[in-house]
């Protein structure tokens, strides 16, 4: 029986455990603050912010939807950014990607107070996650990744990891997690230039699929009893449905679930993850302001 | 036939290419300018010190030697950094590793100025190195390394690549740097933890080996036909020597070399490189200083 990886119950799990260290972080006089940024109008950025702040207010946490044109220029994204660094009620700072084609989007990464970046993007962030130093802000989905595997019982130790994909969104920061001291897997990085791609993830104990390509990982890539995480979501055109779209992963899920260990759904897999990591990631922030004052 | 990789011809290559760098700067006016300083009196150290600063004399190259007492506090050296961000003269700043026990390294290398880290350890170069942004300084091995592989003919690309080590020094910039676009390895980081790690480093087309124990590698490790690049430098007893001891790498030189395509003797293979990359780092250093003012 492949054991369904259940991320709607996993992230629960961690809102759970946020509700008691906010408790406890109000009980100090610390309330959590994130502040999210917009600027634009993405349909699909509006959906993601507006969960984001939802989230917040369920648990009681401060939130700031901070809204700005399309048209906002450079200077105004970065006065923003500046006045939330500011900010002794804001312990986060999520500017929403990707911004509009005018804004530097390394530039205002750059200008979040690191301490705030509860993305993990900022490159002292990026750094810190390199040198294994756990002071710094793990970006979210492969964060909630490493907490899938954990939750479900998955041994990392020793363990032959694949990782598919080399972004700096998911990929990298993925094998530094998997490599680091106390996870302790064995990784590979592939990629569109990988030779055998097969024949790479067919090693795999645990492979991380990254990819973007709708159900392009099949059976065939996968051993035996293998862990497959599918951090993809994409649209696929499907007349029969009322949208005429359905969702689906990086993975082909039927054909990799009769032989998989384990794995993830998508829609329900990785994705319930991200936000419940950027909560963890905005009260951790909140500890260690409150820990400097 | 084994190819011999002649890591004192190929940083002889490097340091020539340096020489009409250092010329091209010199008639913009501009000298670079190395300063290297030293804590205390290990004598391995002061060799390599010693060498570094020779080397820029050789070539024509401004540099400092500072030296302080094995007993300098944290501020002392400190007090040193802080002069040299702000000497015009000095473009490039290494701190010799390691530091008395008093020392606390990582609160040096954080006060270097990013923009004179010559050595690539301050976190905004580790993170430029994730986030491939050329701009920054990668760490001088990794570099002699990857430089080796291209001097040598070896094709990075869809290659198979295992690095042994996941050290911050070379184990991870070393897997950062062949996985970035442009070199486009697929590649695995095996450590103390890997289970099989025969069965690992046999995939390999290219072995990085950083495991730091004399000889470890053997040819049972070694696919016909891989490269192997050896970071190891290790003293190993030898009676029959008048110094007592012989110098060896991380590889079973002789078997190995039976088995391999291309491979890097210990002496004379990785070592030579490292000042030949700190010298072109300092010139970068030094170019990129200049075209800012």
């Amino acid at each position: 029986m492949t054991q369904i990886i259940d991320g709607k119950k996993i992230a629960h799990e961690v809102l759970t455990e946020c509700e008691s260290e906010i408790a406890e972080l109000k009980q100090q006089g610390i309330t959590p603050g994130l502040a999210v940024v917009l600027v634009g109008e993405d349909p699909a950025s509006k959906v993601y912010v507006n969960s984001k702040v939802k989230k917040c207010s369920e648990l009681g946490l401060h939130s700031e939807k901070i809204v700005l044109s399309k048209d906002a220029t450079q200077e105004e994204v970065l006065a923003v950014v500046t006045r939330l660094n500011e900010d002794d009620a804001i312990h986060g700072i999520l500017v929403q990607s990707p911004p509009p084609p005018q804004i530097d989007e390394e530039a205002i990464v750059r200008a979040i107070d690191p301490a705030k970046d509860v993305d993990g993007f900022h490159p002292e962030n990026v750094a810190k996650l390199a040198l294994e130093d756990s002071t710094g802000f793990v970006p979210c989905t492969p964060a909630g990744c490493m907490r899938l595997l954990q939750a479900s019982g998955i041994e990392t130790s020793g363990a032959e990891a694949v990782v598919v994909g080399r972004s700096m969104i998911v990929g990298k920061p993925m094998a530094l997690l998997l490599m680091a001291r106390g996870s302790d897997a064995t990784v590979t990085v592939a990629h569109s230039r990988t030779k055998d791609l097969v024949e790479v993830c067919r090693r795999a104990d645990i492979i991380i699929a990254a990819i973007g390509k709708p159900e392009f990982l099949t059976a065939d890539f996968v051993k035996d009893g293998a862990t497959v995480i599918d951090v993809g979501i994409n649209r696929v055109e499907d007349p029969s449905t009322k949208k005429g779209y359905r969702l689906c992963g990086d993975v082909s899920y039927e054909e990799v679930a009769a032989k998989a260990h384990a794995m993830t759904p998508v829609p329900g897999g990785v994705g319930p993850m991200t936000i419940a990591m950027l909560i963890k990631n905005t009260i951790k922030a909140a500890r260690q302001r409150g820990e400097l004052l």
